[in-house]
């Protein structure tokens, strides 16, 4: 017996085309969905993340920009451009790339977007919303791991879930998400005691740590639900995740491979965001 | 063998003295913690609830004001009135006793309130702040849970805790709050299968169902920090929490009593975010 695969690269493309249909819908009300990203310094993982994007947006019509500021921009300096792609008609979705240089307060620029362009998920307003169970932005990678379950039309009410990590873009929108589902939600950590075991009672788990290899089949109930959000380097420098997958896949009824499972789904969904809030406009 | 009973009724006299000298230093300082608590229409329970904090308020010191409006309000005026006050200086706290009239929308009219005034903790931005796990106004009845929790000086991080229900008021910030000290915490609800095992795993359970006497003794873990949320009337009208207290009491280690648990930390903790709020000024 081996898990199911959760191609997170099929239902990438399946969404791609669906969101072409979208941005071509928009296009005809005289609609181009716009999407800026701020890229601060040269960071090189982020000169690739931010290539990505703009390069996704292209492929489905969005109209991207990307802004680059050196390395010495003040806070004030950043917030004021932040201001004027608030009011700016023509962007739908701005997305800070982080991280920022030292003098900046991540936190209060993060802040400074407005909630409605918030297209990562991240402004603390939508975070509240998804808490109160009235969700608008959605943090991008829990957002792609409920569309993935949907897909595979995995049931959630009713079931055990547990969420190992508590990160505030990952583990804790992911809790809520299956909280609005009717699951009934373990948040788990790196305090948790017999994390195994807890993470065995789990139908639906999901593990977002940042340790590769570290879930083992030990903590997979057979049959189980177990996406994987890590992305690790071995010592090798391949990409690994947070589970060891070779072992797993042979307890778990479905699993996410990674590469190829959860990561094509956050951009993904960063797109989705942006053409959704065009529409609202 | 009996639980040890928390009690909220001492703490919060407990409280009412932190309080007085936290105000009496305000007032050297040429500030008075003020409150305005507005109310719509003529409800029986509102009434009575008003009255209560205006006397908490009136003993501690804290300039407390009721504006009365007639059922008849609409909701401009209303969102015209909570405008006024976000930016009247006298007023530090702001509370909109709730249900509304049905003209009203409520979630628009709690959302209207500036956040830094919004005490009872229920504005998205401060939901969401709590989410990311740096809150700043904090809904009352789970904080005052907290407070009770730290004063009886149990231990959380690496425990169990369950928390039943998940009304954005008491189980979703409770679930949080659980989380940011480092508890291991389900969130249930009435769609969780086998209740009362999941109950069971608990070294720390918190109930808020508003169901009489539900939570019988197969919920508890021999030892349990049990509290009760509920405030519940009987056939005889006798106020009774979600736990079946007696039976209960045998088995948990510790057990907030009702009346007089967690009942008497809500409105201490209005009192508190209040002051806490004018000292920020």
């Amino acid at each position: 017996m081996s898990a199911i695969m959760m191609s997170g690269k099929a239902l990438a493309e399946e969404m791609n085309s669906e969101m072409l249909e979208m941005v071509n819908n928009l296009k005809t009300k005289g609609i181009t969905p716009g999407l800026v990203v701020l890229l601060v310094g040269e960071d090189q993982a982020s000169q690739t993340y931010v290539r990505n994007k703009a390069k996704r947006a292209e492929k489905l019509g969005v109209h991207s920009l990307v802004k680059r500021y050196p390395n010495t921009i003040t806070e004030e300096e950043l917030l004021n451009e932040i201001d004027r792609f608030n009011r700016d008609a023509d962007f739908h979705g701005i997305l800070v790339q982080l991280p920022l240089p030292k003098q900046i307060n991540a936190e209060k620029v993060v802040n400074a977007v407005d909630s409605k362009k918030d297209v990562d998920g991240f402004h603390p307003l939508n975070m509240g919303k998804l808490l109160i169970g009235k969700p608008d932005k959605i943090a991008c990678t829990p957002y792609g791991i409920m569309k993935l379950l949907k897909r595979h039309q995995i049931e959630i009410a009713g079931k055990t879930a547990v969420v190992i990590g508590r990160s505030t873009i990952v583990g804790k929108p992911m809790a809520q998400l299956l909280l609005m589902n009717d699951a009934t939600v373990t948040m788990a950590h790196s305090k948790t005691q017999n994390l195994a075991e807890v993470a065995r009672t789990a139908d639906i788990l999901v593990v977002a740590i940042g340790r590769g290899n570290f879930v083992t089949k030990e903590f997979i109930k057979p049959g189980a639900v177990v996406i994987d959000v890590g992305m690790n380097r071995d010592a090798d420098g391949k990409l690994i995740g947070d589970i060891k997958a070779d072992e797993v896949a042979k307890v778990a009824g479905y699993l996410t491979p990674v590469p190829g499972g959860v990561g094509p789904m956050t951009i993904t969904m960063l797109m989705y965001q942006t053409i959704e809030s065009a529409k609202r406009i």
